[in-house]
């Protein structure tokens, strides 16, 4: 059971400023908590992150994986060639959120990857991917 | 830890009908899941179903809990009451929807909880609300 | 062959006021001419009517019927939570007007209802609902 | 009792192809069924089809007859001068519809008719000429 | 002179939270307001409060009265039924808010109710209440 | 100097009803006006009305003239063949409307004609004939 | 305790036209029902009509006052500057209007000054000025 | 029988610049080709320039006319103050302008004039006033 | 294998003017092109043009063929009733342009045509026309 | 080398409140600063402010000047008439503003001078007027 | 004759999945009729595939051609920097879609590349290459 | 005192193509003018141009300076992501056009990075850089 989880552009940054919005954690410190619970639930977990869309667009084409979460940051609100990748490589797909996307700009309401991807989680900072991989161990356990 | 759990109008006929978009479960079924996670997290859960947005306001006036997980269903994209509801009695809630909201009719996009809600879930059928039993119990962990 | 009328809120005021849109005759002279033309057609025929969204909801789920001719009155421009009970149910629903809603204010022309009726029947005055008896007369005869 | 009717533009094709959504009856068995009724409810009954927006115009302008009925198809959604033609001429008319045109592309959703006609009938199959025909009776016996 | 006071949805909940936007005033409080102008403006007053839209239609149609002041709360944006009960009764109403309405979220903007009342009053927390009580004086002094 | 002057659908029974709106004169008695001042300003004229957008095109097309008078009734709004006529031919054109198109619905206020005529008249009854006249000899005197 | 009252636009015809809209009254027996209910309430007023934009925001800028009522009239709807000026000065004002804003054209329901000011009311014709004046004795008060 | 003409902001400027819009006639030559006509249907005209919406409502509500020809110039788009003012005084007045406004920026495709006027002329150059002046002598002789 | 070449209005006066926008060839030079490589593909061609909605309703009902080319001009914008025909009819049509529709008014950038066809072509000038030619072939030799 | 800076409504009251957002600078003090530099750049400068839109207009139209840096203010969104203006003179302009606009309402985001200006500074205080100083000084060098 | 043909994001997936829109034929068979017909026509071709938005700019920046056909996939609906680049660049382009892009979700419809290039070929499958290396040809040969 | 400035997509043409609107002079020249101004003003000055979105998030993340100048060109209007960048990484910047953007399509009134710049200044051709660079030495002399 491989996962590929892809953080969006700017994550890199998490922890450092912004910590009202996105928390104090930095990505590394998210990534091991991942790790950890991934390796409790028996999935194995490629973790990338990305502040180009192209690049995520090759990751999502050239990673073999049985299911992917994505955090499309950003490229949520204006990315339909991710879209289109997810589409095109057509494995189940969970989107994202650290932080409550309805409670900030307007723009942010729109997601061109929620009706592709199989559900959604945004809101619960870093608990988001955590979730997230409970939700694909269920999904992929029913296959 | 005491947690309230809501399911909106129609949720009372899951498993009955329009089983490709809601599945094949029982609203019992879904219940006594919840139950046993909530039991296995050591919340004390209370459950209950309204067709009626008046019951659904006052179920989240009277009864006494830390968090709320709401399904508002249909009520989701056309009650303002019951987001001031959740405003007024300012408890943490999370919102959760079985199908894919996104993949629905356009005027299901529109959800007026999500940005008072701590976060949502949606598009993970019953795990919807497991997860988002998980969810919780960290947010009250942290308080 | 049982068939399930459900007048909106404010009907039971019909004749009252606002003759000038609504006709001079009162709910029970309309259900009076309902009921004469049903025992005419065969149709055993069950006649409610409520003010409250959630208790349409529940006659919705509650009855036993064949089919359903329904006047949602003002729900029928606001209520996605009496949609989905007539998805959930899925019986054969016939909604009806006994004003022309298209000559009146801008909010009146969208109906949650319409496209999950068989069909829309709206200014006939209280002919709407007798010429709604005939048509599901028909649709339960091809079935 | 001199009733027109009038079926727009491609009726002549039914029963042809599209059979899923307007079904298997060609315009002649449809018109038969029309005549036999009026005969029954002695209504002196002519039945045209145009292709063409300025012919039916011209149909209404230069018919005699107390009331219309009307299928104006495609020009529902984009004919202002067959609405002029019917404030023109001032008789009673009703706005007819095959299938359910709330279900349809969202461009079917507006009629300019609707709010200068007395009623619409939309979604019955041929019934829904049947039934306007009833409703010209009992509009034209009430004046 | 018999006024009729309706509550909207959650302010029975008023002075405990949210008492930024609301005040801190409960609603018994500002009921004893409104009780004591009304008893000097030789006012017989009959003060409710409904979580539910159609308890409040319900009350609208139910109670006698010369003329109503109402706190639509929530579903003075998204209730037509409400609207429609006033249009039904015909008595001169007047729709009341404690906080003002255009300082908060955009569809808190729109009012069905505020063309079919007299007026409204906005932002004057409880005095809202009392100033309508006053301006229902006049109102029904001149007829 | 020649002049053609077109009507559009359903001014042919102008005179006849809805004269609150167009006035009592019949089209006659306006072409009479018409033809009496464009002998005073030594015009040659050629009056047509059509009921058929086709037909206003192939009139625009193949008769000869300097300039044009249009009165575009209801295509005024839905005909862009008629606009796209007016700029295949070139000549000098003048839209006329007998009624205030701003007084009246919504959708009468956008003209396809508008930005491709010299100019435009409105709401001067059979007078907006008249002045448009005067306007053309003054247009084809100045080139 | 000082409050200047500033009447918008076309206010001083009051009283000759459209009385059906504004009522019979003149402004000037508008004014002494306002200065009779200040002396009443102690509050010393002075009374403004202006016409022209930059004249309201010059009196607004360059009187001293305590708190301000204004009914803008017209500019309501297009003046930004006159809401500039209110944030500018920073005294409580209180938006009036003497018809009901809603009952009118569509461009009526946008105020450019409702959430800058403390509170509206609309509809009670003179009484809105009078109502105005005793909320705005509350407001100073409790400050 | 008396006209005012009132010319809006900037017309002051004719004939100087952007000659290929507005024509190279100065405003004293149109307003000389105004008096002459008028002389010469006997109508008493009255000609003035303001660049003031203020001075234009004051010139609307204090001169004495039969009759009123105003070109608003930008005001036609933005103010709803001279409206009113046309709406309070209630003289029949008709709206003017020298280019043909649907030719130009969107956003002078909206009149707040042209459904209180009594009609409209655009695209006439000069000659716009000219016919206008025509126009007004046939209103006011059929009074 | 058959195909009909329909040119919908106003393309009969191609070459004479607008014609940098449509080209110098006139509509007669284009048909020999499209007859010479019709010839020489193999494919018998019949080619017509109309200005009327109803006659190319008619045509595309009424003729036998394997698919049709279009060219529907204003049409393509503003008439769901060729679409209709389109769909009724059931064989396999591509649409055409001449000129580049997304170069122009707002207004040319809807289609009505463009998903019931195949394909579209837009901005081709003739070979729009030659290149549909090929593509027909390819279709209907897939068959 | 002459130029003209006006400063539009409210702005004389800079530096009183709303300091936040417009900063502590009185207008003095700001047009002190703008004379010093304008010295400094063999400019000669004219500074004037105005609460009224038709006062804009006339100071625009009657100043002798080279190139004109204006600071519209809340004019910036609401008026026609000063682009209307500045389109009449053909001066080279300069927009400035003192804070952000895009930080602000909605409503603040349309400025109808942009795109008649020359370019636009906003967000950098009285900064802002010292830059476009600049920057006129380099486009009436480049003349 | 030199042309450069690019392929946009996740076009190297075809025939692999979503054959149902995107057909069956991988890219390198797509590309190598591309070759063929290119020799044919004697056309020297370069064919490039990207994922990133910024190598497409840089393609079409960097490679020397005489034309360019261009299928910009999920980029024609969200890059304006590949519009500026083609406008930057100056050569003749055509833009190019496998499938009926009409066909698909609403935001499809809107091409940034549409009004920039030459034409548009839309939904013959690999056709659409074909048919645009013919026009290039034909373009490139009237030069 | 060190300053980024960043060219977006495109730029590295200036001077190129398209110089009625960007101007004739290289970037390179450009370049010349920033570093020559910087040295006098004391600011060292880093110049960078990308194609690539995610390259220019990258510069923006990875270089240290003390205030950003950015010219994002067509990412203005489509990159949240770069937004994000700049909140992220919470430098001073300021957004930067050659061009009057408000002069141009539609789509360019949008900006993206506006409310998160400092300040915009647009339409002054290269001095726009130069102008930055004046500011930015302001705004950091001043914290």
């Amino acid at each position: 059971m491989k996962v590929l989880v892809i953080h969006g552009p700017n994550l890199n940054l998490l922890g450092m400023r912004e910590t009202d919005i996105y928390g104090i954690k930095s990505l590394e410190e998210i990534n091991n908590a991942i790790r950890s619970l991934a390796s409790e639930l028996g999935i194995d977990v490629n973790i990338l992150q990305f502040n180009s869309e192209g690049e995520i667009i090759d990751a999502i084409q050239k990673h073999t994986y049985d299911a992917l979460i994505i955090n499309p940051a950003a490229y949520t609100h204006t990315s339909i060639a991710i879209r289109d990748a997810l589409l095109a490589v057509g494995k189940p797909s969970i989107e994202v959120h650290l932080s409550n996307i309805y409670r900030r700009e307007e723009f942010r309401r729109r997601s061109f990857m929620a009706d592709v991807a199989v559900g959604q989680l945004s809101g619960f900072g870093p608990d988001s991917y955590l979730l997230a991989l409970r939700a694909v161990k269920n999904i992929l356990s029913k296959e």
